[in-house]
């Protein structure tokens, strides 16, 4: 993603500086290990895109972007937990609980919760937090149902569990960049194909989820379908979108 | 709290009817059980008694209560869990992780903060939640501290770890009643007596804390202190603080 070296150095900056639990003592130590674990922060360069595709500023997109990529961290912190999905590497690295104790992992997870909320909250507009609360919500349900396996398929699943936030990466974007609800609507079709293309992608690589369900074939040619509507809700939009071009066009070569 | 009966039963009625995770399924049936367990609502029912008191209409108020108990909720059940407390009970019922398994109490405990900001954002004054997420980020701060035995005496770590919410708990209030901030300080001064008293209290009836640091008559002298410097200031307040009075001298008796 060449092009958006920007807005990936901004984030990266960001996310260096941000005062992470200034009264927690050590616990900002286990909070910086996960935020800089190497993932390609797809969602909230989603969302830095959208929103100066959109009008608004990088600087005033920020807080958003970062409050997803906490959220989206604060995810993969608890669902590799013991109890949970179990998992010992994250990226290639000893995931939170190895390296720090279950309890400062599911603490940490907490913290980056409660921040990510802190910097949705920094804006005036509560739009930008209350469309960050419901797709958390939202995507915790996910990982309840399929921890549970109680019901859904895997597409539904994914939903939930991947392509809410995707969504909120660009409707958290709109509302910073004060397009009104009645205008959203073309952005968030964009954002519903950009989400199962990343997912598909995902399970692809990892040979798991959809691909198990139905076969890679399928999966490629579902994944092939998003993207081609994603570019053309990408060439219907009346605005330049060259850098969200870019993020999507990046995806179906690899995942984070 | 004879007199707090109708704000009791409107938050009741209001916690009851909140759509908790309506995308993860069962995840609802955890999120009420920990909801239902007993408690005594007291830092909601001190959002709703301020907020009344400086002028706010009780409807106005419940989300923000709400919010606050949700807030609270959650904590009580990431505490209970085997990596952290392992408590096994709650209130003479089984934990959250006892009844439905660690992985739901963990996801109980995330749909639970979500879910109160997503309350805390109902608002349009970003600052209802700005305070919630700043009062839970120091209380899971304080939670770390304790953990981890890292730092700070008994009457540090329970600033953090219930003061801060207990202010919240009035904080919230004078934002919904639309209280500016440089008219705030005589409350909050208040949120701080009340917030230590009720620490010191707990640890009065349950022999732990600052009862183990200092002993229990140090610790019921602080506590006097601390009702005596909250009865002053609940005089000062130019209000009818009847309903404020009556958690006030509630407390000495019980916690929750």
């Amino acid at each position: 993603m060449p092009g958006n070296r920007g807005s990936r150095e901004l984030l990266e900056d960001y996310l260096e500086g941000l005062p992470l639990a200034p009264e927690g003592g050590e616990l900002a130590v286990a909070m910086r290990y996960v935020l800089q674990s190497g993932g390609k922060r797809v969602r909230p360069l989603l969302c830095l895109a959208t929103g100066k595709a959109a009008g608004a500023e990088p600087s005033e997109l920020l807080p958003a972007a970062a409050a997803i990529e906490l959220v989206h961290t604060f995810s993969l912190v608890h669902d590799d937990l013991p109890a949970l999905d179990d998992d010992a590497l994250r990226r290639g690295r000893p995931s939170a609980h190895v390296e720090f104790g279950e309890a400062v992992a599911i603490l940490t997870g907490d913290a980056l919760l409660a921040e990510a909320f802190r910097l949705a909250c920094l804006y005036d507009a509560p739009e930008v937090a209350r469309e960050l609360a419901e797709a958390t919500s939202a995507m915790i349900g996910g990982q309840y149902l399929d921890v549970t396996s109680s019901q859904g398929g895997v597409l539904a699943l994914n939903r939930l569990k991947t392509g809410r936030l995707f969504s909120a990466s660009i409707g958290c974007a709109l509302w910073v960049a004060r397009i009104p609800e009645a205008r959203q609507s073309p952005w968030r079709a964009l954002a519903e194909e950009i989400g199962l293309l990343f997912q598909l992608v995902d399970d692809i690589m990892d040979g798991d989820g959809y691909v198990v369900e139905a076969g890679e074939e399928e999966a490629r040619r579902l994944a092939d379908e998003a993207a081609a509507r994603a570019r053309a809700r990408l060439a219907d939009l009346p605005v330049d979108t060259t850098e969200l071009a870019e993020i999507v066009e990046g995806l179906p070569t690899r995942a984070s």
